[in-house]
């Protein structure tokens, strides 16, 4: 599908002759996203500079009949924001400036193409914090954040980016501009509509304007890896420390995800003793008296079974090192064309679950290798399947879906969800009744159908009409 | 409006002939909540003891074309359970079960009629902390807390009721049973209609079950009461706070909240000096350097100039006394007649906020007496204007009409909520377009009719169709 000339001519009188590419390399460049199943294949890329300017653009694209992609640092893994069809992709590249600081409120007003790594910068120039963090915070904007609910590594303590948005502003589908919730904590008057947009991935409209709230600054962290004998011993463990810390974050990776860490980084082991599964924590040792807590929840595991070696990070150096066992698994597995999933399942039921999981590939897929590592303290798991060397790509990716089918009817037994955290966007689309049933996916249409009446927004990702 | 015979039997077909009750009594107890300006006037109260008793009388609503109003502990200040008009009430007192003990995820999953107080207690028992509370946890149910997103006293740490909303079971006003969120803390596979469900005052449809978050129980709280100036000070002091210390509430009061509560509830003074404003505060000393810490805070604001005088609660009854001069306030206020406005706008924008209120009922009531007090760390006000003992209670509403036009142009301009956390209902529905614009107003109405579409479920609630 290629736009009419009149119609390119309209996008050029919006944003400004110079704020629309139509070239092959950017036609590629913003047509996708980290997902690299659907070639690229947008008809025009615009780049706005006002709430005003973006409205124009979907009022047109209702007029002239185009279909928007809703466009941030395009980090995402679910092809949400990946413009296969011909559409019309909005950037918001340009819309990247921090707008207002609200101290008595520890808020800030930033547009939406803020990156996450900026508004975590500027929090820090402010002695405060912004807790929401993962791998690809030096380039996702808070707009794709917001579009995804956006989780990572600091949940367990903080939440994921629903808990930050004190405020949006947005374009809806019908051109429509809504300013939602108008950041304040409490504001009881009728439905929330800020939070049907965190999470639509711009299948509703686009974020154009936030409002997000910050913490104070974390203080005096303390990372520590301890190796446990078996699976259930890492949720012991998790149990015990919660009991009488508040964790920043507890991150659990398997022995595999260890080697191939310190061969290809670099990362020096973080003790001697191999062990199958380990887990990460961290803490703010507010006190002398928490450190030591700490340390005799430790000595309370080995005790127990739970735990066979350990360390605390001694330096911020060690702490860092510590910290990218975990950190640099994606970018370490990525040479090995991984097969991603991101599920999750109440704690409780983690175990079990991981257990048939692996039974599943180790019976039918005996010459995989399973890279299992996740957000263990809110029930996330990333589950990643390497291509074997002798394996064909596209023969590995075929017996994959068929895995895949496998893992999420696993899923849907144990009451979970095919997407923890990275949304459903294209690649999980065929897979969504398996956490939403029939009948409320009929609901999620009819609210599309409200914003979006045309469904000029992001068509055919979440569902199809 | 009254039921016909055939629809009667029905509905004592589906929820058992004990279960409905037509009597003068019963529906003028579950016709109302706690505001007395409509005179109940339901048809019928039912009580069902299941979720499947529940859709069938949805589902008879539907049929039949009567009208629901849904009924928790009916302590809600904005009318939102109130059945002035023929209703059927769905009495959700007979679905008061606390069903499972998640300890893994700190989870529990309640029915909707389990009283606030029971579900902290439940909590208490497991060691841990259901931290949602306010003066009606005695008797207002979950299921009211989730349709009006309950706030309260300790927000200003763990937020609203909504942050606590793991999952939800809910009956759609067009009968469906849908399951939200699953329960998990991640969960990104399209719109979140869990968020819709909290504070829509039951116009959606009815919460059935609901599986509630649990936190660690807090450690050695300690109280203060400060006393300050004027009532920038009361911002500083919070500044002060809560740059070093992690705050569970901050609350204030006005000098004739204390003079009324000491008075009237036997309180003793916290300290000897008369302020014009109090700040009510409390941290968690996780050890004895954040109880220095405090003192030391302390001492920078009364060298400031913030504090006049202060108090540090030494017992576990001083504590108590100290918060009950916060808490008392409305029951005492109550013989007064007052009328009682609930209202948020930054906590930025407060202190001009509140100086604008007093000079406008300064100016053109002046035998008016205002009791200021709420939660401030929130940006969260409670206005409550006390009745002259010689004007008559007709003459007084009338007039109070008058400052509310006021009073809410005056939230209009400074952005802010007319209702933070008592929600809608009728009492505010005439004000809402001062807080959510006209065209925010049509979209709540589309949404209210993809769940609603014959507008069984609380209709005049909110807003009128």
């Amino acid at each position: 599908m290629s736009l009419a000339p009149a119609v390119l001519s309209r996008l050029a009188e919006i944003v400004g002759d110079s704020r629309v590419r139509t070239d092959a390399d950017s036609l590629k460049t913003w047509g996708c996203d980290w997902t690299k199943m659907y070639a690229p294949a947008p008809s025009a890329i615009v780049f706005p500079s006002s709430i005003e300017q973006v409205q124009a653009v979907v009022l047109l694209a209702n007029e002239a009949g185009f279909a928007i992609v809703p466009s941030g640092g395009r980090t995402g893994l679910s092809a949400g924001a990946v413009a296969a069809n011909g559409e019309v992709v909005i950037s918001l590249d340009y819309m990247n400036k921090v707008l207002e600081f609200i101290p008595e409120d520890r808020a800030v007003r930033i547009q939406a193409g803020v990156v996450t790594e900026q508004l975590q910068n500027f929090a820090e120039e402010q002695g405060l914090y912004y807790p929401v963090d993962f791998a690809s915070a030096g380039s996702s904007q808070l707009g794709g954040n917001i579009g995804t609910n956006a989780g990572g590594i600091k949940v367990i303590k903080y939440g994921m980016t629903r808990n930050w948005v004190l405020g949006l502003k947005v374009v809806t589908g019908k051109g429509d501009i809504l300013e939602l919730n108008k950041d304040m904590i409490k504001n009881a008057t009728g439905y929330d509509l800020r939070h049907l947009f965190i999470g639509a991935e711009g299948t509703l409209g686009l974020v154009v304007e936030a409002t997000m709230k910050l913490e104070r600054a974390p203080r005096n962290l303390q990372v520590m890896v301890l190796g446990t004998p078996d699976f259930p011993s890492v949720m012991n463990v998790l149990k015990a420390f919660q009991a009488r810390l508040d964790l920043t974050a507890f991150e659990f990776f398997s022995e595999l995800s260890v080697q191939l860490v310190t061969e290809h980084q670099g990362v020096p082991r973080p003790f001697d003793t191999a062990t199958p599964f380990y887990a990460l924590l961290e803490f703010e040792a507010l006190s002398e008296d928490m450190s030591a807590q700490a340390l005799e929840i430790f000595e309370h595991c080995v005790a127990e079974g739970w735990v066979v070696d350990g360390v605390l990070g001694q330096s911020e150096a060690q702490a860092k090192n510590l910290w990218r066992l975990r950190e640099d698994i994606s970018e370490t597995i990525a040479r090995f064309t991984p097969y991603k999933n991101d599920i999750s399942v109440l704690i409780q039921r983690v175990p079990a679950f991981i257990a048939d999981i692996d039974a599943i590939v180790a019976a039918q897929y005996p010459d995989f290798r399973v890279v299992w590592f996740g957000h263990i303290g809110d029930g996330n798991l990333h589950l990643n399947i390497l291509k074997p060397d002798d394996l064909a790509k596209e023969d590995f990716f075929a017996r994959c879906k068929t895995v895949n089918v496998q893992v999420f009817e696993t899923v849907q037994r144990y009451n979970g969800s095919i997407s923890a955290e990275h949304g459903v966007g294209m690649t999980k689309k065929p897979y969504l009744t398996y956490t939403r049933s029939e009948v409320e996916v009929a609901y999620l249409k009819a609210i599309k159908q409200v914003f979006d009446p045309n469904n000029v927004m992001n068509p055919g990702k979440i569902f199809d009409l």
